[in-house]
């Protein structure tokens, strides 16, 4: 017997198609990302990889991905749990501004860096600045220790792994299929962790929007198949390299 | 301290304006009714009265209604339950067909007594009939003797009060604004219990569809004002109206 989790990256939002990085700013799917949800939804109907529960993150485009995916093939009245801990990757001071400026301002290096270095989170994000995200009653009952002003991909895979172990292995372990909708970066920390992917690898591991991702896990909860399996290889592939050329204008 | 529960009746759907007996069938709302759900969620945040947790039905002009409503109030991230306790009353064989002509042949008393009597079922549909709901996954688990074929008022406050009782107390005891987005029939059964309606006058009570209605709770879970206040009055007593109307072609 094994275990059915399904990952789906949320669609692309209107700032993605802006070029702005994001992170815990609540935008919105724009209409591309509304139709990716929506098919993403279409391939779970047909390849009858129905779930039984959802994980999303508490922003507006996971949730919105879920709503529209879980319609489009007849799951939407399933159990629903969200976490913070599903969110983006915090980007500190980067949210709410142009990537290809940054990369012009700090050179294709540093720009490299924040988005892709394992450990290196960019500069911090003052609370008081409009995209910080401080005074939102959604994190009002977190204490300020846990709260992030900025983040790499290490400090998502650390305050992600615990909902993980908490509260989605208990689903999986009950023999539900699982979806989990959340973001490009809480999910490369999934799968950085499943696939056991080295801190300097995960950098050239990029997630497609809106594709829906089979991970089959064995007793140990170990992928059968490495990397898994989306469910649109095609479409999947086309993705990647869009996500990879994110930046250069 | 009160305790702050608010209801919204999903706005219309697609079977409403058809003039259809809905009950279980799981249909979408339509435009109107979109528009109708996200007004209510507008008055939500007008009035500054923001849920903190959402309880409802496993159908999906609920699980819509709630969606809009609480992405138009920006609190769509709150925690989500879902339960067939608060679907809408199952009308048995009733179901699918259209108000009118079950008014033209049946008569106008027994028409009236299948839609507001507060005991007397209609007929209970067949299993195998294609709107009697009986093949569907999201009830699967139940067994079969809890599992209705049709339903009176007085059935749907039986399998309502215990959700009452075990899921919504407790979220409002632990002081959190309750919001219950479900069915005209599902609410009345509620309001019935709040406002201790007798079995004969529940017939007279009708909710309108997408206006928020607000109950002060005391600590005893009385209403603090009889019938609750609806957040926009006036569309309230048009609404009345219109639902009180139907049938009449």
């Amino acid at each position: 017997m094994t275990y059915q989790l399904i990952l789906l990256r949320h669609g692309e939002s209107e700032w993605n198609s802006k070029n702005l990085f994001t992170g815990w700013v609540d935008i919105d799917l724009n209409e591309k990302g509304v139709g990716e949800a929506r098919r993403g939804g279409e391939l779970l109907a047909e390849q009858n990889l129905l779930p039984d529960i959802v994980h999303t993150s508490v922003l507006r485009r996971a949730i919105h991905t879920s709503y529209l995916a879980l319609d489009a093939c007849d799951r939407h009245w399933i159990p629903v749990k969200r976490s913070w801990r599903l969110n983006e990757r915090h980007y500190g001071k980067l949210q709410g501004l142009n990537k290809a400026e940054i990369r012009d301002q700090f050179g294709e290096d540093q720009f490299m860096k924040w988005r892709r270095s394992y450990d290196e989170p960019p500069p911090a994000i003052d609370k008081d600045n409009q995209y910080s995200q401080w005074d939102d009653a959604r994190y009002a009952d977190l204490p300020e220790e846990i709260r992030p002003l900025t983040e790499c991909l290490k400090d998502v895979v650390a305050r992600m792994l615990p909902y993980w172990y908490d509260q989605i292995i208990p689903d999986l372990r009950s023999g539900k299929t699982v979806l989990v909708a959340a973001h490009g970066n809480s999910l490369r920390a999934l799968v950085k962790h499943l696939d056991q992917i080295g801190d300097d690898d995960i950098a050239a591991l990029n997630i497609p929007t809106g594709i829906p991702l089979l991970y089959e896990l064995d007793d140990d909860l170990h992928p059968v198949v490495a990397g898994g399996r989306y469910l649109d290889p095609e479409a999947a592939e086309a993705g990647q390299k869009a996500v990879a050329s994110q930046g250069k204008k």
